[in-house]
């Protein structure tokens, strides 16, 4: 441990700087215009692949952005791990609450501050710097091969065929993966199950064009109004979900199972605070830690219609729209969501209006077990590094990949996140402990020891 | 009336060109970028009446967009006329829906088609021309004032005070105006009454920062959620707005008084068909004309949050904003309303959210009684050049400064109006028949000759 620990010391400047350079592309997937970018990020991945001393690594086109797949074969008889992280990173608006160019990444504070630090170039590449290392220290205990896409944000389509053709390519006995956060700097944890996700967008129409709001108010309906009222019934007032069969499939777990789930460490007045927020909203009858971790939600996760700019124009829109996103959890299908939330929408419409709904994305809901050799191999991980057990967590976010892996390649995969609640992922200011960045590249190679036995 | 006759058909041309030259100046009241279009649009009007043989005019400044003040006396025992009109225009967005450019006016099937062809560019103008040819012609029966301001479309905020202290300049018998519509081609109507206007934007604020919707969905509100919720109760079933006190001061007609309003033609499948809807939705108790005549309305202009971009982006924003209207009847009072709007929303907003209400813009609503001499003036008028009698016209629109004129210059106001409810006016594709262009002349000539009586 001693040279890797040395290896890894004089290194480290020089792994700031090449993750830094990935940052530095900014592959947004949900923006066309960002195209051209996503291959030069697959590119910066092969190389640094290569670098590390991967046999082979290449850049793997699809009908959506590349897929990077690289590997080292050690012994066929040895344990093989795939390394799974995506390469695509979040829009950055709004662009004006940013304090630094999120594509430009600049050390503060102990934190690289970027779009991308920690989700998940900062945590991916901890896989690429650890593989380096215990190639360069002579202690790679396992196979490994790596597997990095670029449309994790929306939806991981092309990998999910991807790997449907390339099963044999990536034949491995447990996939890890880095894209997850631990409860908190001083308590790490792994994350045992993520949710699901549907994601949808909705028009609704009223007139067939933008009305004057006086000449016509009153005698129209105005689709905000309409859509507001749609969107309002949802949710009762215990934030129980209102669509029919919504919460017929989802897994019930047990007293002692709540009990475990609950041990989580969790401070509400703290967790106010630190939203701003004088009270929560959430679903009655279960807790915090249970409504982002074992519940499902309808969140509108954008709106628009009518004038949006400045000062005041009467107008009566012709169309008004949403996109909706509901959290899953396991047992509950994205599909079958889907189909019933359609159903539903079209349902409560008003005839005074047209609706029209748009799958966007989704994602199956995951559960990884606790008694897996696996997940006790990156407890004890944790264990060296960190000097505390691991708690199992049950995050609120989304990896659908991670059942599609499941259900297609037959891998479970172990959820080892170094980020944390407060890395603003997703959000302006995105950030990513330095310290936690080597010292995840000291747990994954401590993995690939435990596991190895 | 024959050389009158002769006048406009010999210099129709060079009138409509005149016209396209004020069309062309983008003076957009609500986006501060245009500020330079409204001094620009003021001069061109200024320079336009000095020519049409005005004995002064000029450009008057404000602490906003200018205003024009132009005056021809040709006897002071004379009655005196004082014309309203503006030059500013409504925004352009949403511009791919127009089939031309805006502020490039292009004349097919009979119509001028642009921003401002009918409101209040194309109407107001008519004035200008009709001034000119009973200037030329030697027919002027009236001293003739004109007042036009940059204003109207964002609340008329300067001429307000504007009037206040320019009352002797002003000094008039009566205000003409055209900036309204008639009931149909064939069927011509004065305006007898306008709605008033409360407009206010709304901001609901949950977490102090957009959030992952997966890690914090369910344990927090999502303000667009919220927003959709508090707007969707403002309607009760019976599309009766539910502010406490809302209908206190709501004029209230007789069976008699209704039954004319309703004399007014209207086909409702046809007005369905024109709008493009299946149903109509509306004030339950009230025909489709009181409902845009004589009962007040509560809409969303426009609404927004979270990501509404292209693709998904699974966000759970901090804020959502909403741009609100509520058109108002006689006897309401736009402040008194702005007051219970804002103490309403306030109060029910739960408490996992704060709300900020910001007025944008007011004005009350104005009824002219018509046995008043200069309305029937208006209704011979229409008789000579239409050939029809004109129906009195309850409009949903508002032009608010029509009944601060009432209050501070104690002047009625006749609102002749030469538009049509197809103009698409504040929409895309605006347009004026240039039929109406010309005979709203010949109309605004013989007014001068039956009021000089």
């Amino acid at each position: 441990m001693k040279k890797i620990k040395e290896y890894i010391e004089s290194n480290g400047n020089r792994f700031l700087e090449e993750l830094f350079g990935l940052i530095r592309i900014p592959s947004i997937s949900s923006e066309s215009a960002h195209k051209p970018d996503m291959v030069k990020a697959a590119e910066y991945w092969r190389d640094s692949l290569l670098k590390a001393g991967a046999d082979k690594a290449e850049v793997m086109p699809t009908d959506g952005n590349p897929i990077v797949y690289g590997e080292k074969i050690i012994d066929p008889k040895k344990p093989t791990v795939l390394v799974y992280g995506h390469y695509d990173v979040m829009p950055v608006d709004p662009i004006e609450l940013w304090n630094t160019n999120p594509f430009e990444p600049v050390i503060k504070d102990g934190k690289i501050w970027a779009r991308g630090a920690d989700d998940d170039k900062g945590q991916a590449f901890m896989h690429c710097k650890a593989f380096e290392t215990m190639m360069k220290t002579g202690t790679l205990t396992c196979n490994v091969k790596f597997m990095l896409e670029g449309e994790e944000e929306i939806g991981s389509g092309s990998l999910a065929k991807w790997v449907v053709t390339n099963k044999k390519l990536v034949k491995a006995d447990i996939i890890l993966v880095s894209d997850t956060s631990m409860i908190s700097h001083e308590q790490p944890s792994i994350t045992a199950g993520l949710r699901g996700l549907a994601y949808w967008e909705v028009e609704v129409t009223g007139p067939n064009a933008d009305l004057h709001s006086g000449l016509f108010g009153g005698s129209v309906a105005n689709p905000i109004n309409t859509l507001c009222e749609m969107v309002a019934g949802v949710m009762d007032e215990n934030n129980h979900i209102t669509i029919p069969g919504f919460y017929d499939d989802v897994r019930k777990y047990t007293a002692a199972e709540r009990r475990k789930i609950n041990e989580a460490p969790y401070d509400e007045t703290e967790y106010k605070n630190s939203l701003g927020v004088k009270a929560l909203r959430g679903e009655k009858g279960y807790t915090k830690i249970e409504r982002v971790g074992i519940r499902p939600t309808f969140d509108l996760c954008g709106i628009w219609g009518g004038y949006t700019g400045e000062g005041s124009k009467t107008v009566l829109p012709s169309k008004a729209y949403a996109k909706i996103s509901c959290r899953l959890v396991p047992n509950q299908d994205h599909e079958k969501i889907g189909r019933l939330f359609k159903k539903y929408f079209e349902k409560i419409a008003p005839k005074y209006v047209t609706v029209k709904v748009t799958p966007l994305h989704g994602g199956q809901a995951y559960g990884c077990p606790t008694d897996l050799p696996a997940y006790k191999a990156a407890e004890e991980a944790f264990m060296e590094t960190y000097g505390k057990m691991p708690v199992p967590m049950y995050s609120g976010g989304s990896i659908p990949i991670i059942s599609t892996f499941e259900k297609v390649l037959g891998i479970k995969s172990i959820l080892m996140g170094f980020g944390l609640g407060s890395d603003a992922i997703h959000s302006p200011n995105e950030n990513y402990r330095v310290d936690h960045f080597f010292k995840g590249i000291e747990t994954i190679i401590a993995f690939y020891q435990h596991y190895a036995k």
